[in-house]
């Protein structure tokens, strides 16, 4: 019995997994694809953006483990095998990540860095007035197990924080807005908006011309999540016309963004290159490992995708 | 009985400690330098960088309050009466500010964020590896009312944190370093540097090529103390050279910061508008009414500046 790791990841991540699965699974042998000696053999598979098909060519799958948060990618798989679990990685190291990226983001435009980034160039000096992280409303749209880290940490440091989910939430100190019906009234009071909602069918496009004009004039925008969340003419729109200040940009749709792509010079966008989290191989392994273990000892395993919903 | 206020503040914030004061201490009148209607009875004075000579034209002062947390400014003019207690504030609303401001500029260079904005318009996208903030040494200069909430907001993240000052400290999870003999050894364990120190005789030009040749290769600097601190020929030397990859800097001397300086155009330094901690007018005046009361008490007041040590 094997697992297979079906990823486009550098060989000393690839190291990482097969040491740490190889030490806490001392059972099963651990392949890279292409290497696989016999596709019957093997029983799990983690993956990440595996070439369509692949997944089809092991017939006794249990399981198959998706090496990020997010499994748009691979839910857009039509030959993802229909009755195996397929699991996705909640935190696993990428919580505090995520909290500093849009922590970061956050006190950026809380504590105007675009605009004095602006000033030192142009040789201005303009303190501008202080501003209470209490007088600042930030967003979150989406808290699930980032989205959820990342509300409570703005809490901390004082912000007036609200969330979006699907369904219901309780978080301390987080004005918890739920479902469609709420949608308008979140982004109304919403200065800065942080996006961690998963890519879905009901997700896609959702940061466009109708929703960013709800935000109140002069509202910042964090994407943490995913480029085609965002309709990116609408968002230079709203830019150029000063609707939204400024944002910082993760994802983008596709990726790796175009050298020439209008965001890279709009003095009021930020981009790095999809680094806000990063999988981490041993937290991702110890999720993994126990999975396995649940789903070995017929137990059900955690962090299972409704492929329904899609997240 | 009275109170003066001799600064260069707005209107507004002017009103704001009139209000207070008058409400909290109504036996005193509340005056505002140049309107003195009776020099003689004004007992207490609220000063920030107030003109040379002022405050020698009220014979019964009993006690002068620096509207600040640096007193460097106003131990510089030489007619500051010598027997007359002269306090500062210690936090009175600065510290969450202070920390918000270090902590963005520790997650700034932490998460290469000067690398990717270069990337950005020279059209690159280059993920770098992540780094585990606890493999991120943070050494924080000066453990006072602001540098031990800015150390210990850092430990809160997670960073490998240390702090110096002139005396031993104890705080959690930092590592401390005390006096002269120990500077080369906290900058020797320091990638990113936060200067919080007082401006005094002894830490004039404190950051200058020997000490900033002693971080290692690579190192950061974030200056929310003041100007006078950094050799601004060294910095920039540094800079140039690659020693010191990148700067936030908060404070400059003389300021405001040319409009020509070489900082606005350089690429690895971020200038700030002095705008790093403000004094809340509020939370500054609940200090300067209890200092009041006790000296009315006959009680010794809180946060008496050393003028022998400068601060
Ligand atoms: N840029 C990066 O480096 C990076 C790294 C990791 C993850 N991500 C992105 O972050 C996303 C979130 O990750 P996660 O682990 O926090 O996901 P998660 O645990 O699945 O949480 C998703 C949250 O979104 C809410 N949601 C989903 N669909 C919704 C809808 N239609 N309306 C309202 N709320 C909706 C969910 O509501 P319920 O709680 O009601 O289900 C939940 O609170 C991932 O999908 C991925 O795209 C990006
Ligand atoms: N940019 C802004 O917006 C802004 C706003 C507010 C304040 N500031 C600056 O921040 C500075 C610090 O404020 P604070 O209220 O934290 O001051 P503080 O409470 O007086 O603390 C000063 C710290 O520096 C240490 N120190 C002083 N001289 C030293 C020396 N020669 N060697 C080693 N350590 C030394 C002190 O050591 P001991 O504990 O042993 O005495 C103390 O830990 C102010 O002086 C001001 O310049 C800037």
């Amino acid at each position: 019995m094997s697992i297979v790791i079906v990823a486009a990841e550098s060989g000393e991540v690839l190291d990482t997994y097969r040491a740490v699965l190889a030490e806490a699974l001392p059972d099963l042998d651990v392949w890279t694809w292409p290497d696989v000696p016999d596709p019957a053999a093997v029983r799990y598979a983690l993956v990440w953006q595996p070439e369509p098909g692949v997944l089809g060519r092991f017939p006794n799958l249990a399981g198959i483990f998706n090496l990020g948060a997010g499994v748009d990618a691979i839910l857009r798989d039509t030959t993802l095998p229909a009755g195996v679990p397929l699991m996705r990685l909640a935190d696993a190291g990428m919580g505090d990540q995520m909290v500093e990226y849009c922590l970061y983001g956050v006190l950026h435009f809380h504590r105007d860095m675009d605009l004095y980034r602006r000033d030192q160039s142009a040789g201005g000096w303009h303190p501008r007035p202080f501003v209470a992280p209490g007088q600042r409303r930030v967003g979150v749209l989406g808290l699930g197990a980032l989205g959820a880290q990342v509300a409570d940490a703005c809490t901390a440091f004082g912000f007036d924080t609200a969330g979006w989910s699907r369904s219901p939430k309780v978080l301390r100190n987080v004005h918890a807005f739920a479902g469609a019906e709420r949608f308008d009234a979140f982004l109304a009071r919403t200065d800065i908006l942080v996006n961690l909602l998963p890519l879905t069918d009901a997700t896609r496009g959702i940061l466009n011309a109708d929703t960013l004009g709800k935000l109140p004039r002069g509202a910042c925008l964090i994407n943490a999540a995913r480029g085609a969340h965002v309709v990116e003419a609408d968002l230079l729109a709203a830019l150029d016309d000063g609707h939204i200040r400024g944002c910082l940009l993760d994802a983008f749709d596709p990726e790796p963004l175009a050298a020439d792509h209008p965001f890279r010079h709009h003095p009021g966008v930020l981009i790095t290159p999809h680094i806000a989290a990063q999988t981490l191989p041993r937290e991702a392994c110890q999720q993994i490992v126990n999975n396995i273990k649940r789903l070995e000892d017929g137990r059900a395993p955690y962090n299972v995708v409704d492929r329904t919903s899609g997240y």
